[in-house]
């Protein structure tokens, strides 16, 4: 598995506070109106929340639906470290769960990936991140985040909209591997595991 | 079908505010300390990011763990009306999703239900209520609330704590009907169809 | 809704024998090989054995993934009758689920339905066919078959390949109503109810 | 429908080694009536037809619902080997599945294990086992058999009824490990990390 280094110069960056982290929204831009959060009051209230967040495993299947691909995000921390994740981000006040996963797969794999949303808004997996470890198998130092967590086909050409993110294309036996949980942020190996036993793909 | 009238006088109740509809959360008591909200800043939360529920749908088994009777909660709102609901409430700040569906268990169905918590934290359904009407199959007047819906059984005894609390058990057959949907409140008769055909005990 | 009746007119049918009834295999050809069974044999088995069957619900999604449409089959049966009936046949020896699945969606939908295979392998719902009713609600009377069931998304043009074969498509609503479900072969009604329920499409 | 389980009493066995592998059914005695099949029919059967069989994870849950201990089956196989194996039987022609399930759980477990048999008849899992290897990581060198597995807490003591078998109870990480999985008959490692995993235990 290679991957190309994607660029950390935050100058190339359009938005350089866009995504901090895999739990960056995508929805905290400005003028968004009065249903929505200001920086500064999302903070606040993500220190007395539960934040709902959707969370995208997106895989590429062959003609009888099994899957040979699973893709996962490289990106550049703010300190130049690369770290691994996955399509994820907030749900807005007033969005469905299939706008919210629908935006945020277009916002990380670009418009041409052709994701196939899933008919069913039943989750494969609900990852609870929590500020310290030992909680759950998932932490966000940032704030108590709540996934819903889905397996989604896409079957165009992903090509993230910001720099400083790359996809890679995995095999399933590479991607449930010791050496990729370890790359994962915030215990997201966990999460790819699950994905992959959900659709009968795990080694 | 026979349920017992709860009394709707307020003044019985404990706490008039304490359940003023059914995704009231039980969590909004005085001096939780700083991780939780007061009521004044739910209030301006709730118009600005989904709110987190769990939700429950009591069943009790048969040996063969077969659905033979639905738990449905029958309550007189503030102007003395009577409407059918389910166990359902926020999830706090630091909370599991377990924890907070163990807690509006014991508050909706007493100490003495001994649910049987679900191995699988995901859940059949989720309920994505919205303020209007026609986004989706459920409404909550007050605010956007996603709700995480499990079926749960329960072994023991329910009596509900609060006074303007009845539990009911029906038939699968008479939870599904149109006539207990028409009772139900937000669209509920949706979430306790999906709950049975989940079970494979829907007519 | 309004559907074409399809021809009855067994001159006209490629195999007269191809499609007794929604339970038929299309694997009982002649000469398949000492790994299948022969008409008689199957008889005699059947009566002997639970036999495996895979069942597809198909549905058209929108672009977010929600169903708008379901197709359901209509066939006459060899006495003139209508009936309503889901893509549906038996597990060969040997054969994968995901094969089999394939395989009776290309006979019933024809080769141009380009159906998405699930990515999960497992079903939304089994349905347990008993030859005398009242044990569940699914009745067969020919066998005991268990029956695997997805939902399914066709993105093409569905061309049944039997004379005898109709598609039509219907919203959940309809697909969901009374209506349908009393002309729905072995108690299939039930089974398209916990199909869109198992999406959030079940009204 | 009546079923008939297994006589518990070694000497009342006609067939010693009644459980040859995992995949035997405890179902093959003499005079079960005309629905059911002889050890001869059942051998030409096997290589004819795929045989449906259910499969059971045991567990122990603490007070919220989560796994906390996982039982595998230890037996001796007739050549003196101990292998590890799961819960895991035929369904027999006219009975349920969760009969079935509970037959299997009693044969294995013993009267007092008291399984909670669970509401929803979804497996978590499909395992398809395959005389070759290779087809999918599941292999039953005497059969093409497909599994419905389902994850079933028990609350009370295990006692394997045959003297062949011990249970063992894991906790998680010990169950999901590559020395357990190298164990384990026909691939079923792989079936208990789906298993963890769709409880959210796999680690």
């Amino acid at each position: 598995m290679t991957v190309r280094t994607p660029d950390p110069d935050p100058a190339d960056r359009p938005d350089p506070d866009d995504r901090p982290d895999p739990h960056d929204d995508g929805g905290r831009l400005p003028g968004v109106g009065p249903g929505w959060l200001t920086d500064l009051e999302l903070e606040q209230v993500r220190r007395r929340l539960p934040i709902l967040y959707v969370e995208a495993v997106p895989v590429q299947l062959d003609g009888l639906g099994r899957v040979v691909q699973v893709g996962v995000l490289l990106r550049a921390t703010a300190l130049g470290e690369m770290t691994r994740t996955l399509v994820s981000g907030r749900v807005l006040y007033g969005e469905t769960l299939r706008d919210a996963l629908f935006r945020h797969l277009e916002k990380d794999l670009g418009p041409m990936a052709f994701p196939q949303l899933p008919a069913s808004p039943v989750p494969f997996h609900v990852a609870e991140y929590f500020p310290l470890p030992g909680v759950s198998p998932y932490t966000d130092e940032r704030q108590h985040a709540v996934s819903l967590a889905y397996v989604v086909p896409v079957t165009g050409t992903c090509q993230p909209r910001q720099d400083a993110l790359e996809l890679t294309w995995m095999t399933p036996e590479d991607a449930a591997s010791e050496a990729t949980a370890a790359e994962m942020e915030g215990g997201r190996g966990t999460l790819v595991r699950a994905a992959l036993a959900s659709v009968g793909a795990l080694p």
